[in-house]
Order: C-alpha cells, then sequence, then structure tokens
C-alpha cells in the first residue's frame, strides 16, 4: 500500500479498482468481460446513461445543458472549444495562469483572434489575476479552474457578459460550482472522474450552431450530443469506472461532503507547511489549490533528502513538476486524510531529524 | 461462458482479462493499481514502448515508419488523414466500400476534393471493387481493408504511384499485410489490439509535413510521434491490455499462425453456409471477410427463430447490422475454432429441426 499523491493520472477509491476488476472478469452478471462487450448493447447503454445522470446529479446540472463523454482529454477541447464557438474573424478572452492555460490560448489562435486579458506569467504563475473584466464584445471567456503544476485555485469566477469557458480538468467533482454560470465546463477524467481515457464535456445548449465553419464530425459537439456520447465506439472501460467512481461520491454524501473533507485536508498540509520551518509554500495565500498543493524547502539542498525520507515511508508522486521545482501533494478526493496526517508526520520527523 | 461473436468491442483472450483484472488491483508490484499510475513513471513508459515494440514486431514494421497511439477512433482518423496529408486545393482518391469507407470520403471533403474512384454503392457493398487505377496526381489513395458492416475484404491492394493510406480497424493482426506497401495504416483497437480507447496508426515518416495547412497539435501526426505517443496523456488501461493482447498473438506464433487460424476458422463456416440449404452469403465469394462472416436466411422468416435458437445455446453477437439484415458472425483473433465449430453445429441442429 502506496500513499498516492501523484497528479494524475491519480488515485481512485480502493472499492473502485475492486469492482473495476471483477468486472474486467465478468461484467454484471452477462458472462462477459466489460472489456468485450459491445457498446450498443443495453448493458452498457445503461452505463452511459447513468454515468451521465451521476453527472448531472452530482453538479446540478441545470436544464438546456448536455453532458457528453469524449476522447483525447483537455488537450483536444484546446481545438474543439474555438473550432466550435470562436467564428472566423472573431475574438475570444483568455486568462494565462499556467501551463495548461498557455496551451488552450495557442490552440486558440489557430481559430480567431485570442486576447490574454490577464496573464500572472511574469510571477511564475504564483497567483490567479483578479483585476481584469471580461470585454461585452468577446465570443466566450476561457479560464483555467485550477491550475495542476503551480497550485493555484480560482476560489471565485469574476461575472462575465459573455459564455464562460472553463476547464475544470483537476478541481471538478472536488467542490461545488454553479454550473448555470458557465456556457462549456470540460474536464480529462482522470483526477476526479475516472482513470485516463475519457474526457467529460458539460455545455449550454444555447452557445452552440452559431458559427458557419465546418466541423469535422468528430470534433463538432452537436454531432455528440445527437449521438448520445456514442457517434463512435466509445472508451467503454474508461466510463464503466467513471460511473464506479461517481456513485462512490454519491454515496460519500456527494460534492458538498467531500469538497468539506478536502478543504480538511489542505488546511491540514498547508498548516504543516507554514508552521515548519523548513517548508514554504510557493504560491500566493489567497490562491492556493486545494487540490495540488506545491511547497519548496527554505534550504533547497535538503529537497533530494525528504524525496528520499518521504519514498521509504511510501509516499509517493510528491516531486514537483520541474517550472517550480520542490514537492506537489497532489490531494484528489480518493486520497484519504489518513494519508495527508502521514505527509505531516513525516515532514514533522524530518524537521526532528534536521533540527 | 459465452460465445462471443460481436463485431466490436470484441473477444479478447481470457487469459488478458486475467492478467488485466490483476492490473487493476496492483500493477507490476508497484503496489498501485494500474488505472492510478502516472503514465509519467518508467513503468508505464516501458508498457508503451513495449506496446510498440510488439507492434513493429508482429508487423514487420520496416525503418522509417512511426508507431503511434492516439485516441478518438477511426472515426478521428477520417479527418486526421486529410488535415495532415491533403493540402489546399489538392485531390486524394478513395475507394467507397461501405458506411465506414464513406464516412471517411465524407471528412474528407471538408479539406480538399476527393475523387471516389471506386465503388461497390449501388450492390449495397457486396464486393470489392478492382477495376480502377489509382491516379498520378492524388495526394494519396485511401481503402478500407476490411468492411465489417458488409462482410467484405481486400485479399489484394492496388499498385499505386501515391501513398496508400489504409483503414484496418477490422482486420489490422488479423493476417500479413506488407506495410513497405503502405503510407499510412489506422486502426480503432477493439477488434484485434485491445479493449476500445485507443487508436493504432503506423505512418512513413517522409509523407509528412508536406502541407501548409496549421494543424491542432492534437491532430498533428508528427506532435504525437514527437511526443513518443504521450505528448498527452495516453489512454493508459487501453494502451496496457493492447500489450498483453499483442503479448498474447506473439506467443501463439504472431500473425502468421494467426491467420492460419482465422483462414481455417473462416473456411469452416463459410463451408457450412455454402453447403445448409437454410443459409446463404450475402457477398462476392471472392471478396468474402475472414473477420466477418454474413450470412441470410432462404425464407427470411425463419430468421428470428434461428437468432433465438442461437442465443439459447449461448451465442452472442450474431444479429446483422440492419443495413444488411440476417447475420453476421464476426471471428477475431481470439475467437476459438471452437466456437465456430459450435456455431456450425447450431446451424445444422436448427436445419435438422426444420427439415
Amino acid at each position: 500500500m502506496k500513499y498516492n499523491f501523484g497528479a494524475g493520472p491519480c488515485i481512485l477509491p480502493q472499492e473502485v479498482f475492486k469492482q473495476a476488476a471483477q468486472a474486467v472478469l465478468e461484467f454484471d452478471h452477462t458472462g462477459l468481460s466489460i472489456l468485450e462487450i459491445s457498446h450498443r448493447t443495453p448493458e452498457f447503454e445503461a452505463v452511459v446513461a447513468e454515468t451521465e445522470r451521476l453527472v448531472r446529479t452530482l453538479l446540478n446540472v441545470p436544464e438546456g445543458y448536455s453532458v457528453i463523454f469524449l476522447q483525447g482529454g483537455a488537450s483536444l477541447q484546446f481545438s474543439m472549444v474555438p473550432m466550435n464557438l470562436l467564428g472566423d474573424g472573431k475574438k475570444a478572452a483568455y486568462t494565462d495562469t499556467g501551463v495548461w492555460a498557455n496551451k488552450a490560448i495557442k490552440e486558440g489562435k489557430l481559430f480567431g483572434e485570442i486576447n490574454v486579458i490577464a496573464s500572472s506569467k511574469d510571477a511564475n504563475y504564483t497567483f490567479i489575476p483578479k483585476d481584469y473584466e471580461v470585454p461585452h464584445d468577446a465570443a466566450y471567456f476561457h479560464c483555467t479552474s485550477n491550475n495542476t503544476i503551480y497550485g493555484t485555485e480560482m476560489h471565485q469566477f469574476p461575472k462575465s457578459p459573455v459564455p464562460v469557458v472553463c476547464d475544470m480538468s483537476s478541481d471538478i467533482f472536488s467542490r461545488e460550482v454553479n454550473v448555470a454560470d458557465f456556457g462549456l465546463i470540460y474536464a480529462g477524467a482522470q483526477k476526479n472522474m475516472g482513470p485516463a481515457g475519457v474526457t467529460l464535456v458539460i455545455v449550454k445548449d444555447e452557445i452552440l450552431g452559431k458559427i458557419d465553419r465546418k466541423i469535422p464530425s468528430m470534433l463538432d459537439y452537436k454531432i455528440h450530443i445527437e449521438g448520445e456520447s456514442m457517434y463512435n465506439t466509445p472508451p467503454v472501460f474508461s466510463i464503466y469506472v467513471s460511473m464506479l467512481n461517481l456513485k462512490w461520491l454519491k454515496a460519500k454524501g456527494g460534492v458538498p461532503a467531500i469538497a468539506q473533507e478536502n478543504l480538511a485536508k489542505a488546511r491540514a498540509l498547508y498548516a504543516e507547511i507554514d508552521r515548519n520551518p523548513l517548508f514554504k509554500g510557493t504560491c500566493a495565500v489567497e490562491d492556493r489549490s486545494n487540490m495540488n498543493i506545491c511547497f519548496v524547502m527554505e534550504n533547497p539542498e535538503l529537497e533530494k533528502d525528504f524525496l528520499k525520507f518521504a519514498e521509504d515511508r511510501d509516499i509517493i508522486g510528491i516531486k514537483g513538476h520541474r517550472s517550480v521545482g520542490g514537492f506537489r501533494a497532489s490531494m484528489y478526493n480518493a486520497l484519504p486524510i489518513s494519508s495527508v496526517h502521514f505527509l505531516v508526520d513525516t515532514m514533522q520527523e524530518f524537521a526532528e531529524k534536521h533540527a
């Protein structure tokens, strides 16, 4: 048993692993593995329908929004969003809050004018910009709710006169959001939804179909909506495991309950980072992420030692991204608070050793 | 235990299911599920490298070709192929041999001029056209090696003065092909490679990078080649199970050995279709597929009865596609010949009952 603080693909609940392994052997008393069933069977159609229902329930998705499951991760959404929403000669507003936001901007530029209305790039993305206004003439406003690499999170979203498009890959299902405030939400599954290989898109139907561009079928949201996520063969197993995981979340009390737990987990670790003289946080306190907690050591020469000290205790996945250095503890929904306490204890032990 | 003749996602070897289920519980003595490991770990990088090596070995992929694993299935390839290979104002030659070929043509038209140089559409795709020449001025020639819905297969490929692009989704790894004859081969995994969720592309490097169009990163073959299939988070589990399945194939003697088995399986069923007065094949004998065997009944009123008769014997997935009717028995690599014999016996029993 490891303490898995990896940034993603990441920890999922142990009971989900057990149920998924069972379904690989035999799915739902069908006499077949989940890996050999047709996506056109009533049994699998029920899985897709149930997964959609869980998304709608857990996030209180209002009427007028479609929920679809695609492939290609957030990276493909970086292109699909402008392809579907940004008409030729139109402009869109983006905030640049990290590597992934930056990639979204880069892909957007292939389709129209991208105005970066706020950026924390010059400060190595250590904070979330707040002092900006979303222009009325943008086709949409794009933001990234949580910046995995830098450990910052948007705790509030700006008022916007145009549809808000948000990459929620690394914090969806971790806290309450008001879906009605968004035009389109997308998320690669591999943090709090399920295993890698499926992408969630929640889109307000009325923002689609307003541009003239001819869109390849597989990149057209409307086609996937009409096909009910089965325009082509979907990633069967990834959707199935997402269903198991969202069921687990629902049984735990849903998003409000997990948000409380996530807050408690984050507070416990940030308290130690702020208290322990060997460690310090890397970003603005008010913008700290509850999902990815980045920290470094006052004495960088100790970082290699601490990494080994932690790994010897089966704590894995805490090496920071190369653009920040130090450490990153990712604390997604399935990470138990006991793992956080264990990491805190380890930091304290290490500090005592080096007192 | 079922006799799974489904068209895809389809049967894979039982031992692959067992190994995959085990890895969902614990992957390779890591203390972690395959569903919670980072794609950037050395352990998973080794999986991708080994899967690529298996593809190269099993298909004798020559030097100068890249092997990559993508998402989105053949359906996304219908767009990626022209996006990467068909310059503005250029034309490409396609054959129309079924529903999927037709979709490829439709998507191609968004990017340039598509010349359909041969079609069997007017004959409900019951044969493979052979009487055509691939024009010298086409950017590439596109064909579909096996037509799942209609049960036809290209047993020979035409000489082509331009790169041949082939959708091999439903017969790759089932028979020997000379990869050097092709510019690009693509295949959704969910027949003979692995579970749904990953797409194989084998491309001759020198045909890429020759057009001016700006291509979104996720749709650019060169970017995925440079990223060694890890430009973004790959479909970890689908790649892992593909590796297990290709290992199984290699241990069986590779493609030449399985091709012999597939031929024996197909001959056994076609022999019964041709012998049994109740049944008849639906397509030209010389173009019959060894993967998907389509047949109807002389008396269509008996079809419902036969379907039930077969299902009562745990034979599943044999209902024909609505565009052909009757029956389709898909006999992918993992289907044992004993299942074919059982289907043949069932057809004979049914015939005796209705003599």
